[in-house]
């Protein structure tokens, strides 16, 4: 397809089209000609994930440019999920890094989980500092509490992951991140939802 | 206690809390002399609910005072949770208005959990922009998936509305607050180290 094209089944502008083409986050089209290129579905895949990532995401285009970086690394679904994690701004920016203690809490939590984390990995500092967080304003979050949200989660995961779109690599690596990132939102609104509900009946 | 001790305390600087005084987002203390005010535990509670919702949650000064203002309207702990989350920013902010199509689902998933919500609710909305985005991308996110979010985390509400702390209405109303803003890190985080462990199994 032609860039009009691009642009309309994408709905973004030609400017914006060209904007990430100059920012290297769209690979160019094929020649055709001095100043026309085809572009096809892949082009039109990828405008789409960019978009979904910097409007329902919130990320910025460093970001962006970072978890394109890893899905173009992955080998596979396993290691885009990882790479998306690492980049992605942690939820909840800018911790002091975490007490050893609270450290030594999301060990054990995994311990009690079946879970492995490597070593140093981004999720378990943001995890550890938020408990730290909790306890410094007298909220201490309990182990029942954490165990309750790895019970919940884990069985979710389960299809959140079976749930992966699975046509090529590249889809299924797309598909991945998209789940990780676009789902929060909808995660953490059914949460309130739930709380709502629930803090009702309680009273 | 006088203010260096309200500072080394809450380990704000002086400058700080007198800007939070300036800025009606702490009371005033006791009048005790010409320049001095003796403030106490809720001045020293309300400095670390402030600096939790910055810091951890990430809200910017007048998000915050809206927060403040709907638990100072607030009447029972549902209000306070109603409140901050009509106020707090949604997860996932400047969404276009969602589709009749989506808001459609989202009813019928509540209707499925026996859940309620006032017309017009924010956390509806949110959801149901979050469903159009991901269709958008041709991720349609099944109803199959709604539904297991939804049961996975009607039971985990019940468990954080049960372990609110309820000294008195205000202290209650705080914990309500800080437990539905300040453990959506930790649920995500939780969420990715899950879903890391699936992928790595699942190859």
């Amino acid at each position: 397809m032609w860039m009009a094209e691009l642009a309309r089944r994408s709905g973004l502008s030609v400017a914006t089209i060209k904007f990430y083409l100059r920012e290297g986050l769209l690979d160019s089209g094929e020649r055709a000609g001095a100043t026309r290129s085809r572009y096809d579905e892949s082009h039109l895949r990828r405008l789409r994930l960019i978009q979904a990532l910097t409007d329902v995401g919130g990320l910025r285009l460093e970001a962006v440019r970072q978890v394109l970086a890893g899905i173009a690394d992955a080998s596979s679904p396993h290691d885009a999920i990882g790479a998306a994690h690492t980049r992605l701004a942690p939820p909840g920016d800018d911790h002091s890094p975490p007490s050893q203690a609270a450290l030594d809490r999301v060990d054990s939590l995994l311990r009690r989980h079946g879970w492995e984390l490597a070593p140093g990995h981004p999720q378990a500092s943001v995890l550890a500092s938020s408990l730290d967080a909790l306890d410094g304003l007298g909220h201490r979050l309990s182990d029942e509490m954490l165990d309750a949200y790895a019970s919940a989660l884990g069985p979710v995961a389960e299809l959140e992951v079976a749930s992966v779109q699975r046509a090529d690599l590249e889809a299924t690596i797309e598909s991945a991140v998209i789940g990780t990132v676009l789902q929060e939102p909808i995660l953490l609104a059914i949460r309130r939802i739930a709380q709502e509900n629930v803090s009702r009946d309680a009273g």
